[in-house]
């Protein structure tokens, strides 16, 4: 951090600020994320798991452990659930047939869309008393925090 | 949403982004909290427990499931677990005997602080590409973003 005295507790306290209420931002979307995911025969590591394959291809066990940060062991019994309930199926890669990927099936498909669509919804509503100015900003400033996100979970 | 034509497809594509964006961030920082959990003795749903318990003075287990969105026998487990491990303690309301409540033990108080202090310093690094000026407006509009989400998830 670069400012110096007063400048420097002033930046502090932004963060100190801002750490909590990003930390109640996420609690807030978990919660509702919750609430709509009441609707569907998923569970919440699986919504995570489904929007990590369709948004990024079929990946491997090892690939969609690193996305979502959690072990190898626990990914596979979360493909394990999710194979059993139809909403997945491991295929052989065509281009190396040692590699497992894993694909997702209509019916998951079918779950993921809806769900974030009502997402979507949920969001608008929070949205409604912002200006379209404000939705921009917000909108680049999100960008720039996740992009930084990125390069410091990387490193 | 109140546009026609174009700026209302302006203004879905902006929510589209953003729900991609918010759902994402929630993800790193989820992550990257994670990551700082390893090295402490308490899980995710203790960390989010925990804070809630400082942040709002001792709950009833009602009152924290209620925080959490979590099912009170969900909660009652997870009270018992930290109240083995010397987080918590279990106490008699002074106002009404009858009212449990969840005082949260120095070591529950000590974990938390370093937890977030170390959360607080991760923020700094991904933030450290931000001016001032980027940094007081993104506090301000997450401030308004999680006014309207508390607004709406009580609805």
């Amino acid at each position: 951090m670069g400012g110096h005295g007063l400048d420097q507790q002033i930046s502090l306290s932004n963060i100190v600020e801002m750490e909590k209420k990003l930390r109640h931002i996420s609690g807030a979307i978990k919660q509702s994320g919750r609430k709509i995911l009441h609707h569907y025969p998923i569970t919440s590591p699986q919504f995570i798991a489904l929007q990590w394959l369709l948004e990024e291809g079929d990946l491997t066990i090892g690939e969609l452990s690193q996305k979502n940060g959690l072990a190898f062991s626990t990914t596979t019994d979360l493909v394990d659930r999710m194979e059993k309930n139809g909403l997945v199926l491991r295929t052989r890669d065509t281009n190396d047939r040692r590699v497992v990927r894993i694909q997702v099936l209509d019916k998951g498909k079918k779950i993921i869309k809806e769900v974030i669509r009502k997402r979507q919804a949920y969001l608008g509503d929070v949205l409604e008393t912002f200006s379209e100015s404000e939705k921009d900003t917000l909108n680049e400033l999100l960008t720039k925090l996740h992009e930084q996100m990125k390069i410091i979970n990387d490193q």
